[in-house]
């Protein structure tokens, strides 16, 4: 029986700690948040779990054998530092740390100490992402082309970060998760209109080949919006998370160029045939990620979505800062 | 009376004829083409009309005071140019040219011939584009933040021209006609995947102030898609112009940010009210403009569409050229 | 080559006399109709075609070989008697006459003089409705539970007749033409607001088997919907005729109850898989229909959609009369 | 403080037990349910609660101040009897009972005891119903004209009960509340597929003047669809309930018929303007409703969804059936 501790109950805390204690195999024991508002709602729906206000009780507890850190970004890394330091196994929100090199320390500390990074990423556990790459797998889609994402909604501002370290990683884990070649370059632009971080952006990355991505992130849009279009060779893809029955639509339209000697003489076939909507798995996305957590640490396994993975997002993030601080500029990671 | 040739009657030059056919005030007299086929169906639908192959039977006919151009992007400098030389006012499809110096070449001789130079900006004359400019007229939406476009569906792949040249002038004419600021800065990012001409691109658009527009523009969507968000201090806008009937819809939402002595304590307020979605004018918009045409010929007016807009469009369309090789680099106007 | 006349000129006659006339091995010869501007505007478009104000000179032309009738409901008979007496085939409007009697006579004159009568039912000739056939064809659906149809708008509000022989013509001749089996029976229910004809109607008509229909019909509605849901035993279907891509949606959804040994016991078993929305062809349904037309009477042919589907399809609107009078009884055909 | 057991812990009675365990006043203090695995799921969330397998400790209890029955319909009567015999406040779930002589025994019951009758009609607490309420009282859309609703979905199946007796309780109360006139008369038709029950059935209801009313209710649709178009003189409503944000659209749309000295003389004017939909308050329901109930027991208040409301509701569903059987025919009430 693993024994956790929980850091952090505000925003997303309550969902990490209602999944880890319906698993089978783990133990919630303790949960820390400054805010004793906080402690007193954990209290009411889990009169077991000990309560504390001081974050070492948990890390350095000779009793807890994993803990999860559901705090701002900026304090990911002190935390998880010290968790690992004493031995325990960590599950980090995302992104993993403000700074890939605290992401490198972090790993380094994991592999001596032989201990389980997550990063939760809870998006690649969704039934949908599952089935996108799956039909990747099975070539459905062909050579990819683009990937466009639109993430815009009204608010949640964060006091510490720009919507682009908010929303972006989402898109970037799921990137990371679907498309076998890594990210070349980042390129981003965007504004700020209320507290100076950026409320509205624009991310471009360039893959090897002529795969390009993009994504569309914004605090200011008066609708929900999370449509990810995905277009392949063979196939096109629209995702639409908000639907709540046909979240995936498997398109059988395509465009092949053909006799181009000239341009002029260029014909251009298009392709359209039946739409396809395939079944999607309806499972609590972070119960299978939580799931997985206890199967990691109890099988001493290297989970997929482990430092390496949060430390290739939080590259990422950090290519973004530097290109939108140059307006755009393109950035090689 | 008006007497109106028409060079170009392939995918746009039908609509141009119909409607310049059912004004008052001018009459379409001539069309050219170099297809045959194209002259045979001017030929079934107008037995009236004289055919030609040669356009400079049009542009050198004294017979003629306006001629339209509805020709590839590349020749419609040469074309213009003829025309004005000949003292013929012209109505010239969009984008005004290939360049920004052929633009100003054909606005010097326009104004020393004292002629009319009309950029077929179509949108500009919707009911949805002239509500919205009456909303920010208005002041209803109040201090812009953002104005978010994306123009995507399967083809139509052109032979000369990359995506954002293809579609990319709808939005820019539609910013210009809304936006009283000039944009000042563009950057531009995309790939191409069969034609060797961009065929997904992302354009962003500074200007004074925060505001910032963006423009997702691609000829490899499974889904056609026309919706523009605009972001204001006071309320937003969607418009959806695919939908047949509530084409605009305004929601009286915000975030307000309050007492932000220091950053942790910023108050973030979010207001969420009603929606409403004006009547729009059902109106064809090509209809307007050409009356508008005929206006500005027979009173000797400037159009607010006039060499001038066509210019700046032409100069931003550049400015995409510039930084699409530079992978997105900023390119100031 | 078919000589055809065409009376009326109003809502509907314009795309009768367009889609004929576009046809080969037919000539549009003479239009009439009763209103001057109406002859001015076919005019206009077909300089060639002779105009008439007296229908006589149509249907007793001996130059005519065929009259296309697109008056209103009441004036059918007549027009298609004269017709049909002085030797010509047919095409009518929907429904076919006003009562169940007229239509048995022009069955027998046709039949009596050798000529086709065939009622325009232009939406089974839609690719929605084609594929849907196939479908149901092909067995894809299994044993057919219901047809569900909603079809309201705001208008058109007719003269001479109610919601119900205004809209559901559509819905019965498309039922006509899906199900194999007939309609046994007929409830109607509805309500009149604003000029003693009711505007708002709901029909049921059940079958042999368990298989019933249902029309919700409507004049007053603020949103226009077309929509028909089509339940099977091993599949369900949905046809959105304003889907502009997507018309039809296919459901691998259904339930099945098991071991019912006593009510209580009744296990229930939902099955729920894919969508797919077979690709629909986009052909104008009115074209193939009036080709369809000059084929039959060129092969002396009867078309399905002859005077015998006409007259089913009349005689479920007068069992929707009587039952509305009774406010819902059931009418036995 | 009001002291409360439950009865019934299946699909609807967690949502009352939460949602009465989270209201100042009241304490639930038992819950019963012949399922022990029920009893499980109860202890498991609520300790502190008491479980028991028979009714009667319960009903019986002289700690028990208020009885919430949440069983099959078949049984609300002898339970709702049972707790009203020994001095209890009952809170029934819908419909209130099985025929409408049960209910007026109910009734007599209740102001003998001088006790409380609430029947659970959840829909009247929504934001939506409550705003629509609002814009009938303020004459919004003037008269009414109809009320028309499609209620359908794939499942639930009751094992004693048809689709109308599970679903038309919703409407018929929705009715009650909104229209101030009462119903007149009840059609309906429908058919059973799979269990001897109806599964597909349309109820017409007919109201004083010319107001009518249908529903659509379906157990086999392979979408489910909860709207509602409510016709008015000035206005016209649809409510679309499984909308996110804009459940309700208020279109200011009409027809008006003029001049009409004959038929064929009458001038119809539609009338189309701007959409509005107003902000609908988010508030759960269920909640609102809980805590209604506790008000009206601390009060000595008759609810206005009292055993009266429940009777009126249960007499149409009783003329259902009746109507049912004879394929239509009208029951006056």
């Amino acid at each position: 029986m693993i024994r956790m501790g929980v850091i952090g109950y505000g925003y997303w805390g309550p969902n990490i700690v209602r999944n880890f204690y319906n698993q089978e195999g783990i133990r919630v024991v303790a949960v820390c948040d400054g805010n004793p508002a906080a402690l007193k709602r954990v209290n009411k729906i889990y009169p077991d779990i000990r309560l504390c206000a001081d974050c070492r009780e948990i890390t350095t507890d000779a009793g807890i054998d994993a803990v999860a850190i559901v705090t701002p970004v900026s304090t990911h890394f002190e935390l998880a530092k010290q968790a690992l330091s004493h031995g325990k196994h960590v599950f980090v929100e995302k992104p993993l740390t403000a700074t890939a090199a605290e992401a490198e320390e972090l790993i380094s500390l994991a592999l001596k100490n032989r201990l389980v990074i997550m990063v939760d990423h809870t998006f690649v556990f969704t039934g949908a992402v599952r089935k996108i790459r799956q039909l990747i797998d099975e070539n459905v889609l062909g050579t990819l082309y683009y990937y466009d994402s639109t993430r815009v909604n009204l608010g949640l501002f964060q006091h510490d970060i720009n919507v682009i370290w908010d929303l972006a990683p989402h898109d970037f884990s799921i990137m990371d998760y679907l498309i076998p070649e890594k990210t070349e370059a980042i390129a981003a632009t965007g504004a700020s209109h209320l507290n100076g971080l950026e409320d509205v952006a624009y991310i471009t990355a360039y893959f090897a080949g002529n795969l390009i991505a993009h994504l569309n992130v914004n605090w200011l849009s008066p609708v929900k919006v999370r449509t990810t279009l995905l277009g392949g060779e063979k196939r096109m893809l629209v995702w639409n998370d908000l639907e709540a029955d046909e979240k995936l639509k498997v398109y059988d339209k395509g465009v092949e160029i053909k006799n181009a000697e000239n341009v002029y003489d260029l014909l251009v076939n298009y392709r359209s045939g039946d739409m396809w909507s395939p079944r999607v798995e309806q499972m609590e996305a972070l119960s299978l990620e939580c799931r997985y957590f206890v199967d990691c640490v109890e099988k001493n396994q290297t989970p997929f979505n482990d430092g390496q993975a949060g430390h290739r997002i939080v590259k990422m993030l950090e290519a973004t800062n530097v290109s939108l601080k140059n307006k755009g500029e393109i950035v090689y990671l």
